[in-house]
């Protein structure tokens, strides 16, 4: 019985910030909710901040008002951010699979892994270091899985490319 | 129950290519078996295609002679390669996780993801590219997961980045 799927699995969310998102998108276009706004925002940029990002550092066209992950990297949607650099952001999946479950996104909107590495190897590599980093910072003693999910067949519910690292426990196979 | 751990799961290889590195490590050192050059190899490459890479394109330094996926690299062990680039190759998990189940490793010897992002950001562009492409080939229909394992407590049994593109079937979640 144990090779059998088991159809709790199958029912559950399919990617840990499935819930959220689909929660937060139901208010996101063209408007903030307060709650979005809140106290529990842990290292949120402030607008200057975003604004410099968004209008010096990249254009206009690499983000996308309706992604969630592109608005969490503007600050206008909170996350327990736990490292970033001047192209990836590095926080906290809300529904943790693990002791460590952290996702690297590019600050840039891209669709997946495939379209990251095909616009910017550097960001691709900067995502995969930061991963790296925020594994050293957790503890976790050079051991860790890093996830890119391509499509919703695979679990990907945000299509805003998003590393996922997942660690502090031992990792069982297969990988889903 | 099932939120339980399963002991099978802890019991089982952590990495689909385990058994067969316990197998081929054994008589890998300073020699080949006949089994490893027999005629169930898909796409050697020549000894000359070899020798054009080792010497041609990059420094000894780069490979290891006791590293089992630098040997399939060099065609001195059987894969069954399904793609490949300059700087990277795609071949079959031998014991696959899914209908599709392919290995995509950088030509050069790097230990894993993070120490491949360091060293070359458009190698790891490329096996991402290249992991894609066989996706396509596969007709995944852009349903697909990448799986990189770092360290033992992950899952990493061979010390050689390698990719895991997993796909043609609903993937679960958490990611092991």
């Amino acid at each position: 019985m144990d090779e059998e799927p088991r159809e709790a699995d199958h029912g559950s969310p399919v990617d840990g910030i499935q819930a959220r998102h689909a929660v937060i998108r139901g208010g996101a276009r063209g408007s903030v909710t307060s709650e979005a706004h809140g106290s529990h925002c842990h290292a949120r940029k402030t607008p200057e901040q975003a604004d410099r990002f968004t209008v010096g550092g990249m254009s206009a066209a690499a983000t996308d008002p309706d992604c969630l992950f592109c608005r969490i990297v503007a600050g206008e949607i909170p996350a327990e951010v736990v490292a970033e650099t001047d192209t990836s952001l590095a926080f906290r999946d809300v529904s943790p699979q693990a002791p460590t479950h952290v996702l690297v996104v590019p600050r840039r909107h891209v669709a997946d892994a495939g379209e990251l590495a095909d616009v910017s190897p550097t960001e691709l590599a900067e995502v995969t270091l930061l991963a790296r980093t925020v594994a050293q910072q957790e503890g976790l003693d050079g051991d860790y899985r890093l996830v890119f999910n391509t499509g919703p067949g695979a679990g990907q519910s945000v299509f805003h490319a998003h590393l996922h690292l997942l660690g502090g426990r031992a990792m069982k196979w297969p990988p889903g």
